[in-house]
């Protein structure tokens, strides 16, 4: 049976940002937190550079778990936010997964924290009700690489597809000429590797 | 063909605790002692919190392998315990098999020492019995992280899922309204780091 | 379902080297320097010790990206080379897919950089397509060892295999002796270690 | 469909040693000399323990490569031995397969250096024949843990099971009242940690 | 100029415990959480089994650096604890440094969070002072192991010596006659690979 | 003899950045590209935070080495600033030494790429001249962590300190009285895991 | 003031061998089990080879910590041996050192278990009373990395001389003429890797 | 007592080559092969670049550890060459010893392999007689990073410098304007990231 390769479509996807809440995301140690704020950020930008619709949760922010980090939510002043009452999947709490559907969109993205739990659960969800589930697993972190390598174990093995924020952003583009300066720029504040090529490059032709 | 995803299921779910004795405990290398010991507990403390039905099992107990670590003793005073005379793969005991047949469950929760014996083996039967099987990877051990990752392809493939004591916990829990205090002080005990979140929430919000 | 082993076969495939640029170059971060162009290269010598079509492309060489590495320009002085102008996937360049499908070959070997795009994309349409795929992991460099596994995830997920330059080498030539002293030149130059076995075989048996 | 284990038999199995030569071990980089010897030797003592049929080849062994080790030639006299004159894939050898066949054996227990080439491709052509295939893939080695996870990827993808030699030793026994003594020294000969055990244990109830 | 050995003394020591808060804990990334709580606790056990004279001290406990850890303060319930103001160094504290000379000895043992400014100002300014000062490092914390090793390197250079709980409680014993269960059982309770050896050891000879 | 604890004092100290130049910065392998452009920056900002004068250095910034990236040049507009035509020890560059002598400070803070030359060059200069001089560790990068554990261990025999940018920081303010918003700020923007506990404090104490 | 090399000289040398017992060993995670066994055989085998006077010791071998382990009690059956009624630090045992001072040698090697107890309190003793003290640091283990490179540091900074048991053979022998076969079986035996550059030698040169 | 600066002189140095044999390198796993082949060609291109005279030595070439690598050999054709009877310090042979009295260098540069005894036997001896040593460590292998990690130990204690090929070339060199374009070239030949550098500024500034 061919293999059928279904790109990550820019008009139809939508992105979920579950917990990445300023207490969750001290339990995150499989990657350093310049790396992960970085990778979380460059998400978040990719989401809007691409103008794809956005959906926000927490779990029980008021508590320990403490509230979403600013910078997200400055970022999406008025994409659909649910403070979730407790259930741990947000899958299981029916608003957001209306803000989902009503998107119309077959292609979810999702980053979270943590990766076996808050990323996990609604991805298993999603694929049960056919979505296509794409893991931005460097926007995703835990307790451990150990327990990351258990959690993209069991997903992979329900049909989600590991991603990271650069593949995914490569993979909506399709074409550097769709926007050369808008892209590179992206790139750029987020790799800070590429931002020095393209400072030697810029200097040396200039 | 979806994927269906079957949540774990306080009500349908059976914990197996295989070999954590104090002999095979010292060929533990792939998760600090520390670390192990916690995982471990963790597992049990999730069972008695949601009462979830649990069968302990050793393998010579009385020579080199010792016996049973006396913490998993004292939280399961009444569990069913078989000291298997020989039997290496658990599920060569009857007398195991029926005790789990009778709780009625479908679904294996199982954790041990060493993972790609006393784990794999017993996840392989159940499979093809038809059970759903959960592998805690985290309260399991070995001797390298590399034979490790060998018994997890291995159970993978057969359909086992590969899963930590965190996700178990939560997956059962489904909602923290369901007991916000309870579970909350379930993991504040095994993760340090999260006992600090809720020792600085409460002294700022006093 | 029995399992078919198609090998790799230096009459029926085709190689692919995309993106290796003298910039982008500069963001593989999962092997030291010495060994991704040691990697590279013996990649590159296989190639031209079997005969087999290869084809290059770069993307936008003439920014930061920069150039294709000189010696692979020098080693395939003759192959079909394809500066694209903005496809990030090479296979939505129309020439670079036409060039693949005129050699009449159906299997498909390629390494890049960075390995979850440049590698992944055009593996995931080659899959689509009905070639058989063979990634040739150890000459495809990216950012991280984490973003490597997720890339390799995806593509194994949907069918594609993956083999590094010593592999592919030894399943293309199939006897030694079809040519003992080329084959083994080809080894001990990107092999130390099999040229000081070499060495001192020679001189003991001198 | 349901999962069915088919359990390592010691009546329905046969072992294939490849490569295991003097020169070629310098190579094996994923294991440290000391346990890859230890692995190596602890596979070698499974088989005569079970009276496993056992087919030992090399290949070009007059050259670099080098001669067998040593301690197989001693613990193996009688067993078949195969000098390939050439071919990289041990299944190219005519005699070495109808070896195979002539044991009239299902079931496949190899290892061998390196892991890509030496173990993947015979495990591929066994697959292929319809034989259940069993990699020890500590007793296998390689240049790199990532030559090695790649080459694990291959095989297990195409239906190769990953194990190691504790784990077939184990599963072989099925019973240790088959033979305490017997098993326990085979163990406590190849697990410095477990012959503490025995060594603790034996002393503490003298 | 020959060497003096001058031994940790229970009778000539002081324990610091500097900045071990609930928020800093956070920022600890060089152990893991369970082992790292584990090291702090076996380091506070240490100071009550030979009644160690020891002072607790907190950096701006009021704002997001937290509460001392409430495991310390129960241990210590009487000890001298002084929540500094302002000052980052300990010992720019007078009444820290009042409380430290008041007890008359001239052997400091420090800990704390993290490594390279909570552990290593005091300890530059007591050796300054003419104190022998003994970091506990496995009960001292920081942000990466690179940092800790600079941190290291700083307070070697300058004549501190670098020891872990274990060492410390080892040093200070002497002489396991002195107090067989009371030792053995703080070693247990902290070292679960020591309990497992003790517990095999009590069934053993029972 | 007894140690003699020179503190950081931001009246007397100058801090010199050798070389964070694009091209060059390619070449650092030791830290994550995200870590150690955070790890300047926050060294930058110490910098401007505690009005220490710096002076700022390239090699060859019109080749390959590329230009000092502009974050540095922008925070830095007024500082001395030398681009040196061809000497590689720093100190070789009579107006470099000029302006640090002319600052009359007696403590120099130093960062650089790479590690084991710009850095420790001048270093080993600085020495001989009688400066006290602090390595600002995280801050300097080069290929590997062998290279960094051997440039730390000359620099270190010569006497050289090895410190963070954290620890520098923390030495320099002496006492968050002195600024807590300040201070506090500089942290909380380059250490997320302290952000986050300063939002988590901020929003649960509102 | 120049540096003297004292080198180790087998007629004034004596090797102490400290709580290498069944039990202890399973507290050594800082190398492989196999690795660490045949780090201190070879140590042994050394000092038989050389035939250095050995002086052996051991601590509560009655209790948990278990006997010595038998191989090397096999090796040495008629040195001193001293199991120590309760001193932690060996050299608390006045007939322990009493037997190292009647042999009239300066120079001590030590090994031991665990390194910053059973091998740095002897270590500082010793140094302390004039000895030179070089110790096996391979033939030494303790918990962690971690553990280790503080006692390293600790007795470093003391005087000590880090070595390995392949350092020590060779400086002890000085010269492969005094015994080419001797000490070549001796490596052999102990170095897998330069056992099968003697076989192939052997081989290729027959 | 201040420090003074002894700057590595081309004038003044003499490099030496110890033991780096076919059979010897393949003992060597603190380096990738890849690696360590660079970084050891890179030295003797260093040695060549500013003629500095260079000594080579073998240890029992015709035996086991092999002949010396070829292009050693190329490179310094006319070298001084000792080929050690049976020495294991080559300072015990008289003969290279004169080979260094007679350059009347002050300064030695040292690289070898095994680096705990071929390189720290002769630097400890020269050491005594008064050399200045600076140790090439990426140029100098051994059996394991722990082993490397104490021979520097010992070598750096006893007042060696511990270098890399890439400082040693830097440190000789001392300003670019003595040879632009043969110290780039050198560079470029042996840092690939460093030729990508130089090609993308060559092509984007032509």
């Amino acid at each position: 049976m061919a293999f059928k390769y279904e790109r990550l479509d820019k008009d139809n996807v939508v992105l979920l940002m579950v917990d990445h809440q300023a207490g969750l995301l001290s339990l995150v140690r499989d990657f350093s937190p310049d790396d992960f704020k970085n990778n979380v950020l460059a998400l978040a930008d990719i989401a809007r550079f691409f103008e794809i619709p956005t959906i926000l949760t927490t779990s029980f922010e008021d508590g320990p778990n403490g509230p979403m980090v600013p910078e997200l939510k400055e970022m999406f002043p008025d994409a659909p936010y649910y403070a979730r009452p407790g259930q741990i999947n947000a899958w299981d709490n029916e608003d957001f997964v209306k803000a989902i559907k009503d998107t119309g969109k077959k292609q979810i993205l999702i980053a979270g924290v943590v990766t076996e739990v808050c990323v996990a659960f609604p991805t298993l969800s999603a694929l049960e009700e056919g979505y296509e589930v794409f893991v931005v697993t460097d926007a995703s972190g835990t307790f451990t690489p150990t327990v990351r390598e258990a959690a993209w174990e069991r997903m992979s093995q329900a049909g989600a597809q590991m991603m990271t924020w650069f593949g995914v952003g490569c993979e909506l583009h399709r074409d550097w000429r769709n926007d050369i300066e808008g892209f590179g720029g992206l790139l750029a504040s987020h790799l800070p590797q590429y931002a020095n090529l393209m400072q030697s490059y810029s200097q040396q032709t200039a």
